[in-house]
Protein backbone atom coordinates (compact mmCIF):
# COMPACT_ATOMS: atom_id res chain seq x y z
CA UNK A 1 0.00 0.00 0.00
CA UNK A 2 1.12 3.78 -0.69
CA UNK A 3 0.55 6.43 1.85
CA UNK A 4 0.24 9.81 0.19
CA UNK A 5 0.96 11.77 3.19
CA UNK A 6 2.67 15.21 4.69
CA UNK A 7 5.25 14.96 7.78
CA UNK A 8 3.56 17.85 9.63
CA UNK A 9 -0.04 17.35 8.62
CA UNK A 10 -1.76 16.11 11.62
CA UNK A 11 -3.76 13.68 9.73
CA UNK A 12 -1.37 12.17 8.24
CA UNK A 13 0.35 11.61 11.64
CA UNK A 14 -3.05 10.10 12.71
CA UNK A 15 -2.68 7.13 10.20
CA UNK A 16 1.02 6.66 10.62
CA UNK A 17 0.26 5.73 13.77
CA UNK A 18 -2.65 3.46 13.30
CA UNK A 19 -0.08 1.70 10.92
CA UNK A 20 2.34 0.95 13.50
CA UNK A 21 0.14 -0.13 16.28
CA UNK A 22 -1.32 -2.62 13.80
CA UNK A 23 2.64 -3.47 12.88
CA UNK A 24 1.79 -2.19 8.87
CA UNK A 25 4.12 -0.87 6.35
CA UNK A 26 3.40 1.01 3.35
CA UNK A 27 5.34 3.49 0.78
CA UNK A 28 5.25 6.43 1.99
CA UNK A 29 4.60 9.59 -1.08
CA UNK A 30 5.44 12.69 0.49
CA UNK A 31 2.85 15.30 -0.67
CA UNK A 32 3.78 19.00 0.00
CA UNK A 33 1.05 21.03 1.34
CA UNK A 34 3.31 24.04 1.72
CA UNK A 35 4.47 24.70 -1.43
CA UNK A 36 0.64 23.99 -2.78
CA UNK A 37 1.67 20.60 -4.70
CA UNK A 38 -1.50 18.84 -3.22
CA UNK A 39 -3.35 21.68 -5.23
CA UNK A 40 -1.81 21.00 -8.29
CA UNK A 41 -4.22 18.66 -10.76
CA UNK A 42 -2.30 15.67 -10.83
CA UNK A 43 -3.14 15.27 -6.86
CA UNK A 44 -6.36 16.11 -7.22
CA UNK A 45 -6.95 12.90 -9.81
CA UNK A 46 -6.12 11.19 -6.50
CA UNK A 47 -7.48 12.99 -3.84
CA UNK A 48 -10.74 14.90 -5.01
CA UNK A 49 -10.67 16.88 -1.54
CA UNK A 50 -6.88 18.07 -2.63
CA UNK A 51 -6.00 17.25 1.27
CA UNK A 52 -3.90 14.55 2.88
CA UNK A 53 -3.42 11.31 3.55
CA UNK A 54 -4.88 9.15 0.43
CA UNK A 55 -4.16 5.75 1.50
CA UNK A 56 -3.81 3.93 -2.18
CA UNK A 57 -4.36 -0.51 -2.28
CA UNK A 58 -2.51 -2.61 -3.76
CA UNK A 59 -5.49 -2.95 -6.45
CA UNK A 60 -4.82 0.56 -6.90
CA UNK A 61 -8.29 2.19 -5.34
CA UNK A 62 -7.75 4.53 -2.98
CA UNK A 63 -9.57 5.89 0.32
CA UNK A 64 -9.91 8.90 1.89
CA UNK A 65 -9.90 11.02 5.10
CA UNK A 66 -7.97 9.71 7.87
CA UNK A 67 -10.97 8.32 10.47
CA UNK A 68 -12.11 6.06 7.01
CA UNK A 69 -8.70 4.80 6.78
CA UNK A 70 -7.62 3.67 10.30
CA UNK A 71 -11.71 2.41 11.05
CA UNK A 72 -10.83 0.50 6.84
CA UNK A 73 -7.25 -1.08 8.71
CA UNK A 74 -8.60 -2.02 11.93
CA UNK A 75 -11.66 -4.08 10.38
CA UNK A 76 -9.14 -5.52 7.36
CA UNK A 77 -5.87 -6.46 8.95
CA UNK A 78 -4.82 -8.65 12.08
CA UNK A 79 -2.73 -6.77 14.40
CA UNK A 80 -3.73 -5.04 17.91
CA UNK A 81 -7.42 -3.65 17.54
CA UNK A 82 -7.99 0.16 17.19
CA UNK A 83 -11.11 -0.06 18.94
CA UNK A 84 -12.29 -1.78 21.81
CA UNK A 85 -14.95 -4.58 21.30
CA UNK A 86 -17.61 -3.28 22.94
CA UNK A 87 -20.45 -1.06 21.29
CA UNK A 88 -20.25 1.89 23.48
CA UNK A 89 -16.23 1.62 24.25
CA UNK A 90 -16.56 2.02 20.50
CA UNK A 91 -18.64 5.27 21.00
CA UNK A 92 -16.25 6.60 23.20
CA UNK A 93 -13.34 6.30 21.07
CA UNK A 94 -15.01 7.69 18.14
CA UNK A 95 -16.31 10.35 20.17
CA UNK A 96 -12.93 11.45 20.75
CA UNK A 97 -11.92 10.84 17.09
CA UNK A 98 -14.93 13.26 16.00
CA UNK A 99 -14.22 15.74 18.52
CA UNK A 100 -10.51 16.07 17.43
CA UNK A 101 -10.92 15.41 13.85
CA UNK A 102 -14.35 17.48 13.62
CA UNK A 103 -14.50 19.67 15.93
CA UNK A 104 -10.45 20.89 16.72
CA UNK A 105 -8.24 20.16 13.35
CA UNK A 106 -10.32 21.62 10.88
CA UNK A 107 -10.75 24.75 12.54
CA UNK A 108 -7.36 25.25 13.03
CA UNK A 109 -5.50 23.65 9.84
CA UNK A 110 -3.56 25.07 7.23
CA UNK A 111 -6.31 25.98 4.79
CA UNK A 112 -8.45 27.68 7.42
CA UNK A 113 -5.67 30.15 8.55
CA UNK A 114 -4.91 30.80 4.96
CA UNK A 115 -8.12 32.19 4.78
CA UNK A 116 -7.77 33.99 7.73
CA UNK A 117 -4.32 35.36 6.72
CA UNK A 118 -5.77 36.11 2.85
CA UNK A 119 -9.27 37.25 2.62
CA UNK A 120 -10.07 38.17 5.89
CA UNK A 121 -6.54 40.18 6.29
CA UNK A 122 -6.33 39.19 9.60
CA UNK A 123 -2.88 39.29 11.34
CA UNK A 124 -0.64 36.93 12.70
CA UNK A 125 -1.49 37.32 16.27
CA UNK A 126 -4.99 37.17 15.73
CA UNK A 127 -4.80 34.13 13.66
CA UNK A 128 -2.53 32.14 16.30
CA UNK A 129 -4.88 33.06 18.88
CA UNK A 130 -7.37 31.70 16.47
CA UNK A 131 -5.67 28.50 16.36
CA UNK A 132 -4.83 28.06 20.18
CA UNK A 133 -8.58 29.07 20.93
CA UNK A 134 -9.88 26.34 18.93
CA UNK A 135 -7.39 23.62 20.25
CA UNK A 136 -7.67 24.42 23.66
CA UNK A 137 -11.75 24.29 23.18
CA UNK A 138 -11.44 20.62 21.87
CA UNK A 139 -8.57 19.56 24.33
CA UNK A 140 -10.49 20.67 27.37
CA UNK A 141 -13.85 19.31 26.65
CA UNK A 142 -11.65 16.23 25.89
CA UNK A 143 -10.30 16.36 29.59
CA UNK A 144 -13.41 17.04 30.75
CA UNK A 145 -14.42 13.77 29.26
CA UNK A 146 -11.83 11.55 30.60
CA UNK A 147 -10.87 12.91 33.58
CA UNK A 148 -12.41 10.26 35.60
CA UNK A 149 -10.99 7.31 34.38
CA UNK A 150 -7.77 6.28 35.77
CA UNK A 151 -6.36 3.81 32.73
CA UNK A 152 -3.03 4.45 31.27
CA UNK A 153 -4.61 5.23 27.84
CA UNK A 154 -8.16 7.23 27.36
CA UNK A 155 -10.31 4.05 27.98
CA UNK A 156 -8.49 1.46 28.54
CA UNK A 157 -4.44 -0.16 28.97
CA UNK A 158 -4.27 -0.03 25.60
CA UNK A 159 -3.32 2.58 22.90
CA UNK A 160 -6.40 3.01 20.19
CA UNK A 161 -7.56 5.04 17.26
CA UNK A 162 -8.44 7.98 20.13
CA UNK A 163 -4.87 8.34 20.84
CA UNK A 164 -3.73 8.17 17.06
CA UNK A 165 -6.20 11.69 16.92
CA UNK A 166 -4.94 13.14 20.38
CA UNK A 167 -1.29 12.62 19.84
CA UNK A 168 -0.88 14.67 16.46
CA UNK A 169 -3.52 17.18 18.64
CA UNK A 170 -1.25 18.08 21.52
CA UNK A 171 1.43 17.80 18.59
CA UNK A 172 -0.35 20.67 17.39
CA UNK A 173 -0.85 22.47 20.56
CA UNK A 174 2.81 23.03 20.94
CA UNK A 175 3.28 24.29 17.68
CA UNK A 176 0.79 27.14 19.06
CA UNK A 177 1.59 27.44 22.58
CA UNK A 178 -1.38 26.50 24.01
CA UNK A 179 -1.34 26.05 27.72
CA UNK A 180 -1.19 22.54 28.04
CA UNK A 181 -1.08 22.48 32.50
CA UNK A 182 -4.96 22.21 33.08
CA UNK A 183 -5.04 18.64 30.78
CA UNK A 184 -3.47 16.64 33.39
CA UNK A 185 -5.20 13.69 32.33
CA UNK A 186 -4.28 13.96 28.41
CA UNK A 187 -1.12 14.91 28.97
CA UNK A 188 -0.27 11.68 31.46
CA UNK A 189 -1.85 9.26 28.35
CA UNK A 190 0.52 11.17 25.99
CA UNK A 191 3.56 10.23 27.70
CA UNK A 192 2.54 6.72 27.70
CA UNK A 193 1.80 6.72 23.91
CA UNK A 194 5.28 8.34 23.41
CA UNK A 195 7.06 6.04 25.12
CA UNK A 196 5.93 3.70 22.54
CA UNK A 197 7.70 2.67 19.00
CA UNK A 198 4.62 2.86 17.55
CA UNK A 199 4.30 6.58 18.07
CA UNK A 200 7.70 7.67 17.82
CA UNK A 201 8.42 6.07 14.82
CA UNK A 202 5.07 8.07 13.36
CA UNK A 203 6.36 12.00 14.87
CA UNK A 204 6.54 14.59 12.11
CA UNK A 205 10.58 14.64 13.03
CA UNK A 206 10.63 11.11 12.21
CA UNK A 207 9.67 11.56 8.27
CA UNK A 208 11.53 11.65 5.45
CA UNK A 209 10.11 14.46 3.96
CA UNK A 210 10.38 16.59 6.95
CA UNK A 211 11.96 20.12 7.12
CA UNK A 212 13.98 22.35 9.06
CA UNK A 213 10.94 25.30 8.32
CA UNK B 1 -33.53 6.27 24.85
CA UNK B 2 -33.15 10.16 25.08
CA UNK B 3 -31.79 12.58 22.32
CA UNK B 4 -30.54 15.98 23.64
CA UNK B 5 -30.66 17.68 20.17
CA UNK B 6 -31.98 21.23 18.54
CA UNK B 7 -34.01 21.79 15.83
CA UNK B 8 -31.65 23.54 13.44
CA UNK B 9 -28.35 21.70 14.44
CA UNK B 10 -27.09 19.52 11.38
CA UNK B 11 -25.25 17.26 13.55
CA UNK B 12 -28.70 16.31 15.58
CA UNK B 13 -30.75 16.55 12.55
CA UNK B 14 -28.10 13.67 11.13
CA UNK B 15 -28.93 11.57 14.21
CA UNK B 16 -32.51 11.73 13.64
CA UNK B 17 -32.54 10.68 9.93
CA UNK B 18 -30.28 7.53 11.48
CA UNK B 19 -32.73 6.76 14.20
CA UNK B 20 -35.52 6.78 11.59
CA UNK B 21 -34.12 4.94 9.30
CA UNK B 22 -33.26 1.86 12.07
CA UNK B 23 -36.38 2.36 12.73
CA UNK B 24 -36.21 3.48 16.06
CA UNK B 25 -38.43 6.30 18.53
CA UNK B 26 -36.46 8.46 21.22
CA UNK B 27 -37.74 11.03 23.49
CA UNK B 28 -36.33 14.55 22.03
CA UNK B 29 -35.33 16.95 24.32
CA UNK B 30 -34.69 20.51 23.14
CA UNK B 31 -31.47 22.10 23.57
CA UNK B 32 -31.74 25.40 22.76
CA UNK B 33 -28.33 26.37 20.92
CA UNK B 34 -29.53 30.09 19.89
CA UNK B 35 -30.25 31.11 23.25
CA UNK B 36 -27.02 29.59 24.70
CA UNK B 37 -28.86 27.48 27.20
CA UNK B 38 -26.12 24.92 25.65
CA UNK B 39 -23.35 26.52 27.76
CA UNK B 40 -25.36 26.63 31.20
CA UNK B 41 -23.86 24.48 33.40
CA UNK B 42 -26.23 21.67 33.63
CA UNK B 43 -26.06 20.73 29.68
CA UNK B 44 -22.04 20.64 30.94
CA UNK B 45 -22.66 17.74 33.35
CA UNK B 46 -24.77 16.37 30.13
CA UNK B 47 -22.36 16.68 27.29
CA UNK B 48 -18.56 17.76 28.26
CA UNK B 49 -18.47 19.47 25.07
CA UNK B 50 -21.15 21.67 24.99
CA UNK B 51 -22.86 20.88 21.74
CA UNK B 52 -26.07 18.92 20.59
CA UNK B 53 -26.69 15.83 19.82
CA UNK B 54 -26.40 13.81 23.16
CA UNK B 55 -28.00 10.43 23.04
CA UNK B 56 -28.72 8.62 26.39
CA UNK B 57 -28.97 4.98 26.72
CA UNK B 58 -31.93 3.29 28.53
CA UNK B 59 -29.28 2.75 31.58
CA UNK B 60 -28.21 6.73 31.37
CA UNK B 61 -25.22 6.06 29.93
CA UNK B 62 -24.47 8.95 27.77
CA UNK B 63 -22.92 9.21 23.97
CA UNK B 64 -21.80 12.35 22.21
CA UNK B 65 -21.07 13.06 18.31
CA UNK B 66 -23.11 12.44 15.56
CA UNK B 67 -20.61 9.90 13.62
CA UNK B 68 -19.81 7.97 17.15
CA UNK B 69 -23.88 7.63 17.78
CA UNK B 70 -24.64 6.72 14.29
CA UNK B 71 -22.35 4.16 14.18
CA UNK B 72 -23.05 2.58 17.56
CA UNK B 73 -26.87 2.78 16.47
CA UNK B 74 -26.01 0.54 13.33
CA UNK B 75 -23.79 -1.82 15.46
CA UNK B 76 -25.96 -2.28 18.21
CA UNK B 77 -29.49 -2.21 16.57
CA UNK B 78 -31.20 -4.28 14.26
CA UNK B 79 -32.90 -2.53 10.90
CA UNK B 80 -31.65 -1.05 7.46
CA UNK B 81 -27.87 -0.96 7.75
CA UNK B 82 -26.60 2.51 8.16
CA UNK B 83 -22.81 1.12 6.69
CA UNK B 84 -22.13 -1.25 3.98
CA UNK B 85 -20.85 -4.66 4.38
CA UNK B 86 -17.54 -4.21 2.06
CA UNK B 87 -14.58 -2.98 3.89
CA UNK B 88 -13.80 -0.39 1.15
CA UNK B 89 -16.97 0.59 0.55
CA UNK B 90 -17.44 1.50 4.16
CA UNK B 91 -14.15 3.50 3.69
CA UNK B 92 -15.83 5.22 1.21
CA UNK B 93 -19.36 6.36 3.60
CA UNK B 94 -16.88 6.96 6.43
CA UNK B 95 -14.90 9.71 4.02
CA UNK B 96 -18.07 11.18 3.24
CA UNK B 97 -19.15 11.28 6.78
CA UNK B 98 -16.09 12.90 7.84
CA UNK B 99 -15.52 15.44 4.83
CA UNK B 100 -19.03 16.93 5.98
CA UNK B 101 -18.50 16.35 9.76
CA UNK B 102 -14.53 17.13 9.91
CA UNK B 103 -14.09 19.32 7.11
CA UNK B 104 -17.07 21.31 6.34
CA UNK B 105 -20.14 21.90 8.98
CA UNK B 106 -17.81 22.38 12.10
CA UNK B 107 -15.97 24.88 9.99
CA UNK B 108 -19.55 27.02 9.68
CA UNK B 109 -21.13 25.75 12.94
CA UNK B 110 -22.49 28.71 15.00
CA UNK B 111 -19.40 29.01 17.48
CA UNK B 112 -17.44 29.79 14.92
CA UNK B 113 -19.28 31.87 13.34
CA UNK B 114 -20.10 33.90 16.36
CA UNK B 115 -16.03 33.97 17.05
CA UNK B 116 -15.60 35.96 13.92
CA UNK B 117 -18.14 38.29 14.45
CA UNK B 118 -17.11 38.60 18.27
CA UNK B 119 -13.78 38.61 18.58
CA UNK B 120 -12.90 39.09 15.24
CA UNK B 121 -15.61 42.05 14.43
CA UNK B 122 -16.25 40.67 10.58
CA UNK B 123 -19.02 42.00 9.18
CA UNK B 124 -22.03 39.90 8.60
CA UNK B 125 -21.43 39.49 4.95
CA UNK B 126 -17.59 38.25 5.48
CA UNK B 127 -19.32 36.15 7.79
CA UNK B 128 -21.86 35.03 5.34
CA UNK B 129 -19.55 34.37 2.94
CA UNK B 130 -16.96 32.18 5.11
CA UNK B 131 -19.95 29.83 5.72
CA UNK B 132 -20.57 29.55 1.97
CA UNK B 133 -16.73 29.24 0.85
CA UNK B 134 -16.40 26.18 3.01
CA UNK B 135 -19.66 24.48 2.55
CA UNK B 136 -19.06 24.70 -0.77
CA UNK B 137 -15.91 23.45 -0.87
CA UNK B 138 -17.12 20.71 0.79
CA UNK B 139 -19.39 19.90 -1.40
CA UNK B 140 -18.03 20.56 -4.22
CA UNK B 141 -14.92 17.96 -3.52
CA UNK B 142 -17.95 15.46 -2.56
CA UNK B 143 -19.36 15.79 -5.83
CA UNK B 144 -16.18 15.00 -7.61
CA UNK B 145 -15.81 12.26 -5.69
CA UNK B 146 -19.28 10.74 -6.57
CA UNK B 147 -19.35 12.03 -9.92
CA UNK B 148 -18.99 8.73 -11.35
CA UNK B 149 -21.40 6.50 -9.81
CA UNK B 150 -24.87 6.59 -11.26
CA UNK B 151 -26.58 4.67 -8.17
CA UNK B 152 -29.96 6.39 -6.62
CA UNK B 153 -28.12 7.03 -3.40
CA UNK B 154 -24.52 8.02 -2.93
CA UNK B 155 -22.76 4.36 -3.39
CA UNK B 156 -25.21 2.50 -3.71
CA UNK B 157 -29.30 1.78 -3.76
CA UNK B 158 -29.75 2.34 -0.37
CA UNK B 159 -29.42 5.62 1.91
CA UNK B 160 -26.83 5.30 4.48
CA UNK B 161 -24.75 6.96 7.01
CA UNK B 162 -23.16 9.34 4.19
CA UNK B 163 -27.15 10.44 3.31
CA UNK B 164 -27.60 11.09 6.98
CA UNK B 165 -24.80 13.57 6.84
CA UNK B 166 -25.12 14.85 3.30
CA UNK B 167 -28.98 16.03 3.83
CA UNK B 168 -28.35 17.99 6.73
CA UNK B 169 -25.29 19.62 4.81
CA UNK B 170 -27.51 20.78 1.89
CA UNK B 171 -29.83 22.18 4.20
CA UNK B 172 -27.24 24.43 5.96
CA UNK B 173 -26.19 25.52 2.35
CA UNK B 174 -29.55 26.63 1.43
CA UNK B 175 -29.74 28.65 4.40
CA UNK B 176 -26.20 30.41 3.65
CA UNK B 177 -27.04 30.52 -0.44
CA UNK B 178 -24.87 28.54 -1.24
CA UNK B 179 -25.04 28.06 -5.55
CA UNK B 180 -26.04 24.24 -6.21
CA UNK B 181 -26.07 24.36 -9.60
CA UNK B 182 -22.60 22.28 -10.15
CA UNK B 183 -23.95 19.39 -7.69
CA UNK B 184 -26.06 17.36 -10.13
CA UNK B 185 -24.90 14.29 -8.72
CA UNK B 186 -25.19 15.37 -4.86
CA UNK B 187 -28.66 17.02 -6.20
CA UNK B 188 -30.09 13.97 -7.25
CA UNK B 189 -29.33 11.97 -4.20
CA UNK B 190 -30.98 14.62 -2.39
CA UNK B 191 -33.97 14.53 -3.93
CA UNK B 192 -34.11 10.67 -3.72
CA UNK B 193 -33.66 11.31 0.02
CA UNK B 194 -35.95 13.82 0.59
CA UNK B 195 -38.85 11.32 -1.15
CA UNK B 196 -38.23 9.34 2.20
CA UNK B 197 -40.35 9.21 5.21
CA UNK B 198 -37.08 8.72 7.47
CA UNK B 199 -35.66 12.31 5.88
CA UNK B 200 -39.18 14.18 5.94
CA UNK B 201 -39.64 13.38 9.64
CA UNK B 202 -36.02 14.25 10.42
CA UNK B 203 -36.29 17.79 9.02
CA UNK B 204 -35.87 20.87 11.22
CA UNK B 205 -38.79 22.17 10.47
CA UNK B 206 -40.78 19.09 11.28
CA UNK B 207 -39.61 18.97 14.73
CA UNK B 208 -41.45 19.72 17.73
CA UNK B 209 -38.78 23.25 19.09
CA UNK B 210 -38.72 24.48 15.63
CA UNK B 211 -39.16 28.21 16.05
CA UNK B 212 -39.91 30.79 12.63
CA UNK B 213 -36.60 32.23 13.27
Amino acid sequence: MKLFGYWRSSASYRVRIALNLKGLTVDHVPVNLKDGVHREADYSTINPQKLVPTLELENGRRLTQSAAIIEYLDETFEGAPLLPEDPVQRADVRSVMAIIGGDTAPIQNLRVLKYLRGPLEQPEPVVQEWARHWIATGLESLEAMVAGQDSPFLFTDQPSAAECFLIPQFYNARRFGVDLSGLKRLRAVEANCQALTAFEAAKPENQADATAA
